[in-house]
């Protein structure tokens, strides 16, 4: 069931950033949203629609997403924003973004902690964001998180992803993300949650988004391919660890998941080198290093040949 | 296919210690392979009978062998040593050590750089170690390296590894362990090597070593699960990167694969938490971080409660 190509969804520049400590100006975001559609990339998650007091490094959303629409991109870029509620959404829509995500957790635990709401009136809420989305011809993502482990609830039931995710489909997003958002998801838990899934949504609608806290989401992403999964989500140089825990990884890196897809002969039209290049830019700019295996690798090796080990 | 139970097979007292830039010292060698008996860990490669001009980390290796061959250790612990050549046996002999690891490479470039010989002389001359240690009742592994790729070679045909494969199976050798030795290993590598081998040498006589300098150790590590592999080695921590590239990952770290295999139900006999203590004890005495992901997790939720990311 392995695709031929796989549509590699970029949160670098939102999930990856918006939990790092140091603020990040919108120019060093702007030249790696550049430098990532140079190398190919397509989908490009930029910014979120939240409180600006709680998440500082979004505030600029506005301004990066203004300054990309007046630029001339690859048409086939896509640019998403996340957007927690109508107030965002009514931010979104004075930008020229077209394209938003939308998110809850798949356990009350977190999303209470997280939003204020049980996920069933959280799902009422992101009902009326949707319709109005879709009455301004908006693409919307739908994001269910916690899908594999809660840190308020342990180990989560696959119904309860499965559950969110068919009631966002109903919903009328058009496509859905499932995300291990603390990383402690192994490979056997994809089919109870895609199996079932697979037969209310198409295929191609669903996305799984990895987080590589204890190593396992390459792993999963191939366990995710073989069941068919045609968009994986992934962040430039795994950027997205937990600002508290230093040395914590945070995301699937977009160079480990592109090195395995393109060794397996599976198509993203992404240059491997120049998504390095410009992960390394930005590390340079950020003067930290960036937890991508594949990177560092890569960084070695400019400096000289291969060695064995 | 995929097994009940694995066996892993634990490397880094050897593997992962060797290229180490700061002297290791024997105290804090056994501290770690005591740690590890502790944790459940059974199959041990220690040391090498290499040069200790070469390879100084390892000159200990008689020591170490004599010091734990005098302890009260659990019955089921196997401890191996790797032995290049007639030499080394002599000193291996010397020891109470019972099992010994000979290793040559797929690739003439790799092992003409590496020990000065083309590959099918360096099997003449490990036949006689063979023979040598088969007259003394010793257990033998035998290490295929650069089975995936080859620093000076490239891409390795399948055809390479498993000629070599052959060759040490015959010679009369206990089991085979096919290594990615520089990192460079997809998971569809894994079935060409697998499928015809598994037809010439016992499915459980097969194990793989996979190194995650480029991320992909862990999800090689599930495709050979898949194809029915039930001995995987790895380093305590991650041990064993480069020491000449900062950050650059070595073998696959025995946290992140006793994570994934006791999240897809796979026992290995090893108690994660206690791993995990013998790895931050050494980190700590090592005054370096280890590279495991799960290990770094790990770290961390000791100093406080999980926490969304």
């Amino acid at each position: 069931m392995k695709p031929k190509s796989v549509r590699v969804f970029e949160v670098g520049a939102r999930d990856g950033l918006q939990n790092e400590p140091a603020m990040v100006s919108t120019e060093l975001k702007l030249q790696l949203i550049r430098d990532l559609l140079a190398a190919g990339v397509q989908d490009l998650e930029c910014g979120a629609f939240v409180r600006p007091d709680r998440v500082p490094q979004m505030a600029d959303t506005e301004t990066l997403l203004q300054t990309l629409g007046r630029e001339k991109l690859p048409k086939a870029a896509k640019f998403w924003a996340l957007v927690p509620n109508l107030k965002g959404l009514e931010r979104a829509l004075a930008t020229s973004v077209k394209n938003i995500a939308i998110f809850t957790a798949s356990t009350d635990g977190f999303n209470e902690r997280n939003i204020g709401l049980k996920v069933s009136e959280h799902l009422k809420v992101l009902a009326e964001v949707v319709t109005q989305a879709k009455r301004h011809k908006l693409k919307v993502r739908g994001y269910v998180s916690t899908a594999f482990g809660c840190p308020f609830e342990g180990t989560v039931a696959p119904k309860k992803p499965i559950r969110v995710a068919e009631a966002l489909w109903k919903m009328g997003v058009d496509e859905i993300s499932i995300g291990d958002t603390i990383g402690v998801g192994t490979p056997n838990q994809i089919a109870p949650i895609l199996k079932p899934l697979r037969r209310s949504i198409p295929l191609k609608k669903i996305a799984f988004h990895f987080h590589d806290t204890r190593g396992t989401a390459l792993a999963n992403a191939l366990q995710a391919l073989e069941l068919g999964i045609q968009t994986l989500d992934s962040s430039a140089g795994g950027l997205g660890g937990c600002p508290f825990a230093p040395g914590a990884t945070g995301n699937l890196a977009t160079e480990d998941l592109v090195f395995m897809l393109h060794g397996m002969g599976i198509k993203t039209g992404i240059d491997l080198d120049r998504l390095c290049a410009a992960s390394l830019r930005l590390a340079e700019k950020m003067n930290r290093p960036l937890s991508s295996r594949y990177l560092v690798a890569y960084k070695n090796q400019t400096i000289r040949a291969p060695r064995a080990s």
